[in-house]
């Protein structure tokens, strides 16, 4: 299968699964886990558990040991009292990786760090790797390879994308899945590690990075043991591929509430939000806000500069539009006379040719075209925030794929590429639009305001590249995945 | 009908509506805003047109004067020039109210203004009111007045609800009842007035205010001409009812774009800061946080106080909550001693008791109602942000009635009733059990972050109603309509 990520490939695309725990009971996490993994996973699967011959029609195993096939991963899901020895059994077996689903390690005090530093043991012994304990485990679209334990009744799971989303926390991490389900947020890999006994951040990072499948990297940190190792991988990461971390814990009583939670002490976030910047990564307040501007990343090439223009059908929108994007501080600059007479000669005589180009709800998809390629070519503008409201009578059903069509051809000759963000705020009819655009590339949001914090993304990270060097190097290679619909 | 709404009640409850300018022609204006009026509208309907016998099957009139009934209100949807002689032949026809979506007036310049003096002429000399011109007028679901010119196929309708929506921008204002159809929220009132010639914010103001359908004012404004007016008309209202406003042009960008927009001119934005903390407003800043607040005023009583305990099932978000919630200068105070042994003496051994209290993952229903029961009669609580995460196995489908059931009882007999916010992250499952718990009275949002600022937003009008004095008299009258649910 995929080998160009490094080392811990096996847990993502492994050929065979062992289950330790499973169980015949519905509702019972042993259960429910391998019920999920027979629904996604395309490969061999051995539930392990001494007191039952057959699990959902596969063929029950004592130990992983007395499976008679190389196990590549064992999902273990026991007591945690029992979890060391079965490590070993699964060391023994010749397992690669192991993923503990199973709490009470360190996370419940001195006797469960002393099983987990048993547990750690037991992996360095038999040369394996470990994600968890206290974990949901991993999510990979592509290879099917799923260890989260929620019925699929009510957890969904996204389709394959860009974004891969490391998460500290199990419980937050499958909400983001299953809201990412049904906003059709595709991903590349999910991971859960739990209490990173073994495989942490770092790991992950450095993985990830050569990963081809993942665009974007998202994670939810809570806290970090090793600041150093974490904020090194970081810079080593954000050259290559965009990194977008929400932080929680940042605040007094916010940091009160994480050591309590996963028993990392949240770190000064003054700190943390030196590092953030020093290490080039684009930090993230809210999980709505992290999956935004990973949208935007996935989608869009970076910006070169922060001059923005509004191009909008709704004066209102505009406006507000106009606000967001200083509020972050960004341009909304004057547009040169020269493109104003130019914008003047395509729009109706209602329209506005400054910026924001407002074509008015007059408009017809054919004002919407011309503006933007007159501005596409100014030469003036660094990234354009485009508000389309599908629901005037002059837009039609073709108007994305007219603008697409312009915009990649114009940005495909271009040195710089202008990133488009979009914002349709709306019902059904929109939304049918809206996911249209999306699909070809552009990355749609609700409201002015959450686009205007993907763009700033864009620019913030256009700004990163060129600092580190690596713009040139970045857009050739985001060039042969954008614009790539025919 | 409805008579409480002092003096512009005919706007919204016409017993008889003419459409002047009344089209055959599919797509055009004319045609459509009479096609939703008639799939709206509950009354009698007259299209005018002297080209015309019948249209969509109502016979046609040559003019508003020839109509051989009582006409309420007139629609104008004529060209510019013909509006102020459609203006006098309704008057003459003893018209009370105009709404003209034409536009062509005093935001088209010098001669348009003249046209506009013209029009607000012919509306005192008969005594009639007018809505507009440059608008998109009014949508009541209550009695189906509807005078929007957008295809039914592109544009949704929300149903009836409690929140009135007053909009600057008659683009923005379609698009947000189009977003509110979808998202299920209800309206009592909207209204586009577009260059305000006559009806104003300030009468707006005054009729809603005293509005029995309306429980919270939301308004996007861009700029005021009357200002003094305007503020004292918002000081008279928001002692009876929340007003929340999203004033866009705020910074200098923002400013520019709006005067081009409207042609008012954005005035300093820190001076209308000022006269709206001063008035007692609750400002946006932007479309989501307008109605997140908003719904949020509309469903729960003022918080009493800063104190908010966050109660979750996910450490991860409560985490994300609490951090939210101390950005706002909210407090989340450590729980007494007392309350943290009762706490423990229900929970599970692995749940956290402090604040946030975190139940785990692993908690069934009666965890989160007892933890519910303890903190609402504890005495250290002005507000509760609940995180009842649907998906986890122990959570079942009568969470939400157990827990409405108790929140009812107790505020009911509390002399400070305890509003509560939810949280629900998630997909399918999630969103079907969230919007259950709204329909029951608790405002249910995607993330810790948006759930805050509604919180926020209780604790800040509570604060201004014990500020002003009418906190005990507000909390009366709203506690008849909270709780209702059986």
């Amino acid at each position: 299968m995929c080998t160009m990520g490094v080392g811990l490939d096996f847990f993502f695309f492994p050929e065979s699964v062992a289950v330790v725990g499973a169980s015949r009971t519905p509702g019972k996490i042993g259960y429910e886990l391998l019920r999920n993994l027979v629904e996604f996973y395309k490969g061999r699967m051995y539930p392990v558990n001494p007191m039952a011959d057959e699990i959902l029609g596969l063929k029950c195993y004592p130990s992983v040991r007395a499976i008679p096939d190389k196990v590549d991963v064992a999902v273990i899901s026991v007591p945690a009292e029992t979890v060391p020895e079965a490590a070993v059994d699964a060391g023994e077996a010749g397992v690669k990786g192991l993923i503990v689903i199973s709490g009470g390690f360190k996370e419940v005090g001195r006797d469960g760090a002393e099983r987990e530093r048993r547990l750690v043991e037991a992996v360095r012994k038999y040369g394996m790797r470990l994600i968890g304990p206290n974990c949901v485990g991993v999510y990979v679209p592509k290879s099917g390879m799923n260890t989260l334990f929620l019925p699929r009744t009510r957890q969904g799971f996204p389709p394959h994308g860009h974004i891969a989303f490391v998460s500290q926390s199990g419980a937050f991490g499958s909400a983001v899945l299953d809201w990412a389900a049904l906003r059709g947020l595709g991903m590349s890999k999910f991971v859960s590690y739990g209490n990173k006994a073994d495989v942490d951040d770092a790991d992950l990072l450095e993985y990830l990075r050569a990963d081809p499948d993942t665009r974007v990297i998202t994670m939810y940190v809570e806290g970090v043991e090793n600041g150093r190792t974490f904020f090194k991988s970081l810079k080593e990461t954000t050259p290559v591929k965009p990194v977008v971390i929400l932080k929680s814990g940042r605040t007094e009583a916010g940091a009160r509430a994480a050591s309590s939670h996963t028993g990392a002490l949240a770190g000064q976030d003054r700190i943390y939000d030196a590092a953030f910047r020093q290490s080039g990564v684009i930090r993230a307040y809210g999980m709505e806000e992290l999956f935004d501007m990973a949208l935007a990343l996935a989608l869009q090439p970076p910006s070169h500069g922060p001059r923005v223009v509004v191009l909008t059908v709704g004066g209102g929108s505009g406006v507000m539009a106009t606000d967001a994007l200083s509020d972050l501080g960004l341009h909304v600059p004057r547009l040169s006379d020269q493109t104003v007479e130019r914008l003047k000669r395509v729009l109706l005589p209602i329209a506005s040719p400054y910026n924001p180009v407002d074509v008015t709800g007059s408009a017809r998809d054919e004002h919407l075209i011309q503006a933007a390629e007159i501005l596409l070519r100014s030469g003036e503008v660094d990234a354009i925030l485009w508000l389309p409201y599908y629901i005037v009578p002059g837009v039609t059903e073709k108007l994305n794929k007219e603008f697409m069509r312009l915009v990649s051809e114009i940005n495909n000759s271009l040195q710089h590429p202008i990133p488009i963000v979009g914002v349709a705020t709306g019902g059904s009819y929109t939304s049918r639009y809206s996911a249209e655009a999306e699909s070809m590339g552009i990355p749609m949001y609700l409201s002015p305001e959450r686009a205007a914090r993907a763009v700033k993304a864009l620019v913030d990270y256009g700004k990163w590249l060129r600092e580190v060097g690596t713009y040139d190097e970045y857009v050739e290679k985001v060039k042969k995945f954008l614009y790539t619909f025919s």
